[in-house]
């Protein structure tokens, strides 16, 4: 075992070069599921990748979601099951599609152009979660291409609707339980809390998305002729949003924090030992100050109380020049981040209850949904899956990984729990600083290696 | 005389398609200051116009403004001076610029593709202003070619940048004082209250208009990870904004109605005979309800009172599909409408160091002027070529026309006043619904014929 474990890392030393190029090819994709214009980009991603694991030697397929007449977008499914079958499957899980890149002129170089800095490669998609997937891909094959076997069975389920809500996948997970069956999920979309301290993840934030609509008139009028005697949407939206928090960031909405999880104090406790700092926050983000929910640490913050943030919002004349238009209508896009025990419709309602109540005068609010609302997870933190993973992170970091409480939110968990009822190991590879959403996303090529190696450690650990 | 004028009537009656025609053709020209890409088609109209007015028998040139480190556009002036010496000359005033055509998808038809429907014709430009001066011109057209000459000698100076604020043409009417010289200036630039109601505008609003950035981190961040830790801009900003106005309406500003000038008893009085309803700003806008500072009427809150509005507002993800980004920066527009003795700068101070008082903590605000301030005008009501105006007015609607105070602002008023000196004429020939600065600009064929006939009669009032 320890010769198959050598061999394998000594493989993926010698390929270093080669497993930085390729993952290079894969975020030349622009493979952005929130755009439809770039739906060709979605399936070249899939094909690409499916084609990439049968050249390892996996077993893959493209499969289509969705209906016609609501078509989703591709799943990639491979395996390798030539493992001795009385030992444990894995099924690993990623996504290859990619957050839109806008705005795209803060970028330094293309969002679709990899280019390589400072050790870390810069593209869409680097970190969040083409880089990530990868590594477990180049893990197996460093393991297959040395010993010809693998220490245990293994499945991907790649999957392209993450960033948009993945309205599709879930069926697909309902309608293909024989396929998926596994022992435990390992997914890596989260992140290390430093290059050298590993974190397990055992609680993930749901969310809620919606878009508001604030009319106020037919049509744009001339601010001189009726700014004074017509309502203002984007004045009326102002006016409801700055309702929603107070100064200190407490969310105003009756009832919001009701039904959220408590944390014990073991848990309080093993939060405070994350290495997060106020001075980490600002050399990570450039903000001037810390900012949030009073009585909460950081790591609390993080992820152990719900959010609410204006996400986008827009309205009137936003070109150049200057327009003196008194807009008809404004829009804002608002998203909550739920612990768990809080219901996502029940949550939802009461946002939207509470800004019909607090708008002002002559405003009529329109709600839209912008994706299925998912609710939090937990996951068990003692099974031996996660023991494995807590072994194998060590193994590769120097360290103890730290128990945390994720801020962002993986829908899909909660079907994996539902329909496969497995143990879950949420791995994240890459870094705090990673910029995943934003403009210069990047993947420390380090942190690629690392999570290579974990990867083949896992494996070795879980078998 | 009476022959001169009924002459000159029939000639307009019997060319009204022709004049429609010409209008529409003239309507084709993108002319949008607020745009550099537009930049050749506001030359393109300029020296269409010349052309015109050079067909009809004037003088016309266009004339560079500005330097060129900082060139404007160009004004285009024209003069027909072969009446009596004795007897007065009107400098018409007019702009060819217009407004940007956003947003564009709600158009029924072009903006640039004129389109008449239900007896008026949609274009941006159609009533600001390219319809009121054709009027003008059309009705020197008609005296000239029906009498070989004018009751009164005249010019035209129609320029290019009003919709963008007018920055070189103050320096042009300054240097060109003798060029200009005049008894007396006509402007129609505002509307008629109705069909069959004229109004006679005695002052007008004045203008500042700024740009704020509101900044909390140095790049977007993911919302999962940094949401409830770091400050956010578009929240940080509707707290400001929502601080502004109090929910009646109310500017909260402190000291931002100190100067405003009040109005007489005779005034007030004056005002309310306008026919203007909260039915008919209903009518005319689709709005819910008449909105604003309470204690003041429709008309009063319309021309009497500064107005502080939020033009324009974006930041974080607006293109389709979700994002949850948590937005690094966040910017809006917001302009004041100015009464008399309020000064311009003195305003801005306080509206954004007020703004800078109330912003949330971790927010930085950066503020950019968008457009030179501008006072507001008063204008004697008493003048000789008011009364012409008073009787040309009574005779084309049939009714008294109105004092106004108006809404909008026209800057170059300011200037006419300060280098020229002389009385000027505030008399619209649009409606209220025209849609100025907003989708389906339209202008009534009607007004159009009314408004050539207007003319008309102005130029044989004031001989």
């Amino acid at each position: 075992m320890t010769s198959m474990l050598d061999n394998a890392l000594r493989y993926a030393e010698a390929r270093r070069d080669l497993f930085v190029a390729q993952l290079s090819e894969y975020l030349t994709i622009p493979s952005v599921s929130a755009r439809p214009e770039h739906g060709r980009d979605i399936k070249y991603a899939a094909l690409w990748l499916a084609d990439h694991l049968r050249e390892l030697g996996l077993r893959a397929e493209v499969y289509e979601t969705g209906s016609e007449a609501d078509p989703g977008n591709p799943v990639v499914f491979a395996e390798w099951q030539h493992s001795d079958p009385r030992r444990p499957t894995l099924l690993i899980y990623g996504h290859y599609d990619v957050q839109p890149a806008d705005p795209i002129e803060e970028w330094e170089s293309g969002p679709f152009a990899p280019a390589i800095r400072d050790g870390r490669i810069y593209a869409r998609g680097a970190s969040d979660n083409k880089g990530q997937h990868m590594a477990h891909i180049k893990a197996v094959e460093s393991l297959l291409k040395t010993a010809g076997t693998l220490p245990v069975n293994v499945k991907f389920l790649i999957e392209g609707e993450e960033e948009i809500g993945g309205t599709h996948l879930g069926a697909f997970i309902a309608g293909h339980a024989d396929l998926l069956a596994c022992d435990a999920i390992v997914i890596s979309d989260s992140s290390l809390l430093s290059p050298t301290q590993p974190a397990l993840v055992y609680g993930l934030r749901g969310l809620i998305y919606f878009e508001v609509e604030a009319r106020c008139a037919a049509h744009d009028l001339h601010s001189g002729t009726y700014g004074g005697n017509v309502q203002n949407p984007l004045m009326a939206l102002a006016q409801i949003l700055a309702r929603l928090k107070d100064e200190q960031g407490r969310i105003l909405v009756p009832g919001f924090y009701d039904d959220a999880r408590t944390l014990d104090a073991d848990e309080r406790e093993a939060l405070a030992r994350a290495p997060l700092s106020e001075a980490g926050i600002i050399a990570e983000t450039g903000a001037g100050q810390v900012f949030g929910e009073p009585g909460f640490s950081i790591a609390e913050r993080m992820g152990a109380r719900p959010t609410l943030e204006v996400n986008g919002m827009w309205g009137g004349y936003i070109g150049p020049g200057a327009k003196t238009v008194l807009p008809a209508v404004a829009y804002a896009r608002i998203s909550c981040r739920l612990v768990p025990y809080q219901d996502p419709e029940k949550v939802a309602r009461a946002v939207t209850e509470y800004m019909r109540q607090v708008a002002p005068p002559a405003t009529t609010l329109t709600f839209r949904g912008l994706q299925g609302g998912s609710r939090a997870t937990l996951i068990e933190r003692d099974s031996p899956y996660m023991q494995a993973a807590a072994r194998a992170a060590k193994a590769t970091y120097g360290n103890e990984p730290v128990w945390m409480l994720e801020g962002g939110s993986i829908p899909v968990v909660n079907d994996f729990q539902a329909v496969l009822g497995k143990p879950i190991v949420l791995l994240g590879f890459g870094l705090p600083g990673d910029q995943l959403h934003a403009p210069n996303e990047r993947f420390a090529l380090a942190c690629y290696e690392k999570g290579i190696e974990a990867g083949i450690r896992l494996l070795c650990e879980c078998q």
